[in-house]
């Protein structure tokens, strides 16, 4: 991959060569990362590092065996974190009051913005990154493994490495999709069959209706990838895990 | 401010010039921004761009008057969107099941990365950006001012513009503060005392406890500026604001 700054070549990588990302350049990726934004510059977030294949055989499950959890170089866990900075006030005579919805959304922020700067900061240096969006599904045994304290919650998981290829230009909507100019502007029937046309006439999308034996691209999704059942089952086991690791009402 | 791409060295930037953002380059900014990562390539994300004076001064209260929503030259509110995606679906013969907490999550993961990449491709071009961690708190006049539809939730403001001054360096913890090998390991008391010292022993940090007539840099945090009762207040307008925008359990 080319160390390139243009965020529109940007591509995910899942596949890596045997190259080891040095001790140095990790530590200047987070380093880099550090100096995202954060909500008062609390910086409430932590990564956990995982470089052992023990650690990652453990990992693995709880990412449903996706390749790329052993496959990777490095695995990293973005995590919300209020552990920190609660330990800080209680150790300087202040009375935190963040077992609240607002600061588990404020650290979740935090953390996602931590972790789009190290993808930044990993592909400034030629390095390849994919998002695991699993990390939330299986939040409690993530918890477990990584022995994460009361108010701290894994929200990304990115696996790094040096690409072992180009990855795919998956294409992205119209920006007219994205972008609305003063006000909201909802989407018409013809809008929705103009946006989403580009993307359905991919190959890869037809490919994708046929293998799953589905009648629209849509389908694929709502059937098969992200479907009704999975994400009221993970939203419960979500919803008891946050009332043991960050109880608030 | 210099077009770097050392993310070490960004700042935060609060005040602008009059010079004017052009159409081109905020185009090109969402359009670098939108090939950001995204869950399943859903684009769980809309931006809406303000610019009109008028809109500013409706939207600034939302904020608590913070002086860069009408001193910018564009605001952007970037919005958890799952809209969009529902339409699509239900003009596909796709019975979509996006109504619960992890999809909610997942949109909200969506939209936050692309916020950041926005940033990055604005600080590519020379121009600053500030994020207003007022959004989630005043959700429901936001949404009402920008018309926003059901399944669309504001997650975070920017302020974009050319900068009038350099911004200021605030500094961040140490990396080993929040980076773990292979498991969390959890603070002392004495890594909680050395990893604050830096930040506590700053010229601003001083002066803020001073201001705020408080005995440690934390109160400032607990008692001025993220209190308990404030977060549980805004805590409670974002639940029923959700109940309203987008229903579930």
């Amino acid at each position: 991959m080319n160390q390139t700054n243009d965020l529109s070549k940007r591509r995910t990588i899942r596949r890596y060569t045997d190259q080891p990302i040095s001790a140095d350049t990790l530590n200047a990726i987070i380093e880099d990362a550090s100096h995202a934004p954060t909500t008062g510059n609390m910086q409430l977030y932590s990564v956990v590092v995982t470089r052992d294949p023990e650690m990652k055989k453990k990992l693995a499950p709880a990412h449903f065996g996706q390749p790329q959890v052993e496959g990777c170089d490095v695995l990293l866990t973005v995590c919300a974190d209020y552990n920190r900075f609660v330990k800080w006030c209680e150790q300087r005579q202040a009375k935190p009051g963040y077992d609240n919805l607002q600061s588990l959304l404020t650290a979740t922020l935090d953390a996602t913005i931590f972790a789009q700067q190290i993808v930044t900061a990993a592909e400034q240096r030629g390095i390849g990154t994919c998002y695991l969006g699993t990390t939330t599904y299986n939040a409690p045994d993530i918890a477990k493994a990584l022995e994460l304290p009361k108010r701290v919650v894994p929200i990304a998981t990115l696996s790094l490495g040096y690409p072992a290829d180009e990855g795919q230009d998956c294409g992205r909507l119209p920006i007219e999709a994205v972008m609305h100019v003063e006000k909201y502007k909802d989407y018409t029937p013809e809008d929705i069959d103009r946006l989403y046309a580009e993307k359905e006439a991919r190959d890869d999308s037809h490919q994708f209706v046929t293998e799953n034996g589905k009648a629209t691209l849509a389908q694929v999704f709502t059937d098969v990838r992200y479907t009704r059942s999975a994400n009221e089952a993970f939203s419960e086991v979500l919803r008891d895990f946050l009332k043991e690791q960050w109880p608030f009402e």
